[in-house]
């Protein structure tokens, strides 16, 4: 038995979302069942992140246990090729000692949002950003935003369905930048609450168009209450960019 | 009658190419199509460059002349309005001068190509860049464009249904950089021949996988002959960028 990590970079469109779903299809399906072809096992797959429906991976990390006996560049080029034409690949794939854990080795995790900040429909991006009509003040936004940094009890931007046993987290890190139209909003942290991260982004926007100042978004943090929320952002704005484990750089 | 000169965004995925096919979609029907549903009016339009089937468009120029009497910021937004669920926007639209014309008027455009060079297939990018596995060395490929800047007959690098009267171009600017696994190639002329960006483009996957040297390409163009071509790279990764015209900044 050989515990392997994978690198995973998936379009989020067409899943219910990371985690296997009875009613639709997920990642984790897809990256099991492209398993179950190449090695007859009927596995497990762990990731360090759970993403809602529409949420995209950048470079997901997951682990799966195979008794098959294959070097990690065959099993990555066999899974990439049973995975067509589903929009999932795997991008790299090692093996790692018994008790790595994608999720729970994991010491940090971040995302980026990507909104395009224009009056025009998407084309190409349709789903893979949040068109945002109205003008983004981003140096606001990035000001607002260092208020929601470090530890904080996050009631507010925590989804009524999260599973999390403490609301109270800590921020690393919440930056937003603007090259042309495009605004990204990039959080770090050792763990996120469920629609952390889509419901800060969608405070922050709100700060943006100047319907919300800092204080206000002070206010909202300070109220611990869901019904304090904004907005919460659309998924297909938000990927998952990086997981973190001891040892690596 | 008013002259308006559009700056369109488009997936080339679903169209034929820019211009009007009696076999299948392209922008310039969708686009026409839309301006009749908002002014009764059967207009052409005409763009600054006519792109093949697959190819994008990140700020083409294009005009028609429309008789109904409508505000351009109106214009646009029933354009835009009337252009869903087809992955085309008018990203600007404004009344130019009679004698503006997007193909005959513009005096430089130019290009990017966008290669993802990685073995692991695509998801989201798929039909959007061109996936190459073999590991490109991008510094080569620059050295090697260099050879292809300036005055030349590009006749190598051009389609054979090519209708321009001459394959004597000056190419301003060939440029090759690379970013992680993405390598981005910029060109830019007064005009390209048919194919010319995508032909260049092959012959410099060519050197960059070390397969073709800068004098190797530089046989190859002065052969002025077609049969000396490596490679025409795939429409996916090609998107025309600019038009310039005089006067505009």
């Amino acid at each position: 038995m050989t515990r392997f990590a994978f690198t995973v970079e998936f379009d989020g469109r067409p899943f219910m979302g990371w985690q296997r779903q009875a009613h639709g299809p997920s990642v984790q399906q897809a990256i099991e069942d492209a398993i179950a072809s190449v090695t007859s096992e009927a596995v497990a797959v762990h990731a360090a992140g759970r993403t809602d429906a529409g949420v995209h991976g950048i470079a997901m990390r997951a682990h799966a246990d195979i008794a098959k006996e294959i070097a990690p560049f065959r099993l990555m080029e066999a899974l990439n090729a049973r995975l067509r034409p589903d929009p999932v690949a795997i991008l790299a794939c090692e093996a790692v000692a018994d008790d790595w854990h994608a999720r729970f080795s994991c010491t940090g995790r971040s995302y980026v949002y990507r909104i395009v900040n224009r009056r025009a429909p998407l084309t190409w991006e349709n789903g893979l950003a949040w068109r945002v009509i109205q003008p983004l003040d981003a140096a606001a936004m990035h000001g607002a935003a260092q208020v929601l940094v470090g530890l904080h009890d996050f009631t507010t931007f925590r989804s009524v369905h999260c599973q999390s046993a403490s609301p109270v987290k800590t921020l690393d890190r919440l930056s937003v930048e603007r090259e042309g139209d495009r605004v990204s909003i990039h959080a770090a942290a050792r763990s996120f609450l469920h629609h952390q991260v889509r419901s800060m982004v969608g405070c922050l926007a709100m700060v943006g168009m100047g319907r919300w100042s800092a204080d206000d978004l002070r206010a909202a943090l300070e109220a611990r209450d869901r019904a304090a929320l904004a907005l919460n952002a659309p998924p297909d704005g938000l990927y998952f960019v990086r997981a973190t484990y001891p040892g690596e750089s």
